[in-house]
């Protein structure tokens, strides 16, 4: 049984009182998460410009990226390190230009150029990540949402979609500690999704792998190898894997990766190679030599979780106290990535995130994680508690908790 | 009167023997020219990572880059600091893009994406920057070649072509000591080129100033500026202009830059938003941080020419001592740039190159400043001399000198 309405009402009128300014929009890390990796800022240091193959890196070259870098991802992400490819700031401008050249010129196995295709269809797990969907619509690809489940996307559904429509081309996976959910893929989930027939014959997965080491406890779970599990399947170009540093060192200067099969691989560098004459490796050489090895890399993550795990701990402590029993609430508690997926009252989430903007609480705008911003039942509320101090964190999420209690409080007296 | 055919023969056999191994192929920096910005590599420093705004350069975000790189480049480049981007390390990857996004979206005055289109075609000065040609290439744009004066490109030609084909698009300018020519642009055709009519609504001018303060001589010229007699003509879409540090700082890990009118400036940040969340603001504070100020640029270009203006010097007194006075070749003597562009015996320079491979120098292939690799009069050679040292460029330059006369005295004994 919820609180009475004019009690929840009241006690949102001390939340606004309060003048907060709170933001738990973005999944951005904090000030001192980034202060993790500050003596980045004086490597490599004066006269180290060669890598360990004796390149200048500081002059033009090298497509593929620095090898040292590729070295340590390429074990930490399990791709062979000659099918990895190193690049600038962002896995996003990866994914983008994957999606711009088949859009342009096609995959080797397209039928044709995707922007000449009528229409460009793509499987979106739901809930999941804004940019994703972003990129979707920049194109005008058309999404079709599928269920996301603890275990990955609804291998079902969508197995059943792609092998009767050619126009789908591709889908959306973040297999570990996914955006928003924080699920891990199951094997079984991703063999399903590697194997299963598919009516268009460049049928793509893009494998965003962003949270790959991004642990909150000591269960520190790996994903499925998409790319082998392809390649054994009989799709070895299947899948295209990305990642990055940006949650590990700098999350505007760090490291992008993309990895997939070498013939994915070789039409992305044919494609590239018109547009770059290689990536910016000074900054691979100083990220290679501030990590050393991926031990290096799991070791500095661990000092992330120090940070982390006791932020996302008070969020799901403060849901449990205060929206436990009600009945009206359901949230996640992730192992690992960036993110608490928070359940509202169906037909309210939009309200929650009114409320808590008027109490000065920024949220993810409702709807954020659906296909064109629209959730259907309005009841997704994504929250990112990595970036504002553990204080703050929660303040804003007790002052979330009285905008759903008030929000479902609300919904139930208009009945 | 040419030397007789046997004595060049004997003396590039003896040319052969020596052995060499030298470069002269690409416009990269060298060693030493790179050891100037060696500082950069401790830079920003431990504990340094906010910014004059006070935003930490180190998170996610500012899609414009940072303010101080800038305004610097705002001053070098005369483009109001409003309408100039900075971006990753490569301003190819800028033009790139905005071809990539005519292409895919078309920019607001164009009727409709540029790849739904039968036809685009694109004006290229010849000769020209085989990466521009490259550009046009993996996007099918066709190429008509327009001469190159010393005053920039035959705007009268150019004029002809774009006022009656609604199919040209766009054209590529080299405003400062073009590639490979070293022409300077005069205001006279710059405003001929941004007045000009045209038949497509959306024609674009790419000027990509890649070497507006890349000075040989104390002569430092500057080119017009486009932007502002694009406005005052009346299309103030029409030039998107184009730079960067790679020749500057470090040639793979500078900052690109991107300055047009505000509103294609909001329209290409419009399509980049769905493929980065901003670039690397850490490389443009460690930027900001060395140059200081515009100034601080001119300054250090002063150093680069003490290291460049002898190698210039030196190919033009080996070619005027070797080549001078038989009227079979000519070549530029530019006051600042890459290159020196050398026009052989016609139809020779293709065995130019052939023999200064097999000698073991290996130059730019013949035909790389036209479109699709092929000079119609078989004469261009580029010569890149900034990567050599001075010795080596002295040596590979005599080998080249024998190798042009060489060439012309077949030809001659073949008529």
């Amino acid at each position: 049984m919820l609180p009475a309405l004019a009690e929840l009402q009241q006690a949102y009128a001390e939340l606004q009182a309060k003048g907060l300014k709170l933001d738990l929009t973005r999944g951005k890390p904090s000030a001192e998460q980034l202060d993790l990796a500050e003596p980045m800022l004086a490597l490599p240091g004066v006269g180290k410009h060669a890598d360990d193959t004796g390149t200048d890196t500081r002059n033009y070259g090298g497509l593929d990226g620095g090898l040292a870098i590729r070295r340590i991802f390429a074990e930490l992400l399990d791709v062979p390190v000659e099918q990895l490819l190193a690049g600038g700031n962002a896995s996003l401008t990866f994914m983008y230009d994957v999606v711009a050249f088949a859009e342009l010129f096609g995959f080797p196995d397209s039928p044709k150029p995707w922007a000449r295709e009528d229409k460009v269809r793509w499987i979106c797990a739901v809930p999941g990540y804004d940019r994703h969907f972003t990129i979707c619509e920049a194109f005008g690809i058309e999404m079709i949402p599928v269920p996301m489940t603890p275990d990955g996307p609804d291998a079902k559904a969508v197995a059943a979609l792609v092998a009767a429509d050619p126009t789908i081309k591709g889908m959306w996976v973040v297999p570990t500690y996914s955006n928003p959910d924080g699920a891990v893929i199951t094997d079984d989930v991703a063999r399903a999704l590697v194997s299963m027939p598919t009516a268009a014959p460049d049928f793509r997965i893009m494998w965003d792998n962003a949270y790959a080491v991004h642990h909150l406890t000591d269960d520190e779970v790996t994903s499925p190898n998409a790319i082998a599990l392809a390649a054994e399947a009989g799709h070895p170009d299947r899948v295209l894997l990305f990642a990055s540093t940006s949650k590990i060192t700098f999350a505007g200067s760090g490291v992008a990766f993309l990895g997939s099969s070498a013939a994915n691989v070789a039409w992305y560098k044919k494609h590239l190679s018109a547009a770059s004459i290689g990536p910016d490796k000074v900054n691979h050489l100083r990220h290679a030599m501030f990590f050393d090895s991926a031990d290096g890399v799991r070791e500095h993550m661990r000092k992330h979780r120090e940070i982390l795990a006791p932020k996302f701990e008070a969020v799901a402590q403060i849901l449990a106290e205060r929206l436990g029993g009600y009945g009206i609430a359901s949230w996640t508690e992730p192992k690992g990535g960036y993110f608490v997926s928070l359940d509202v009252a169906p037909g309210t989430a939009s309200r929650v995130v009114q409320l808590a903007k008027e109490a000065g609480i920024a949220l993810t705008p409702a709807g954020a994680t659906y296909p064109y911003g629209k959730d259907p039942e309005d009841k997704n509320v994504r929250l990112a508690p990595s970036m504002p101090p553990l204080d703050e964190i929660r303040t804003a999420m007790d002052g979330v908790a009285t905008c759903v209690l008030l929000a479902a409080a609300e919904a139930q007296a208009a009945k």
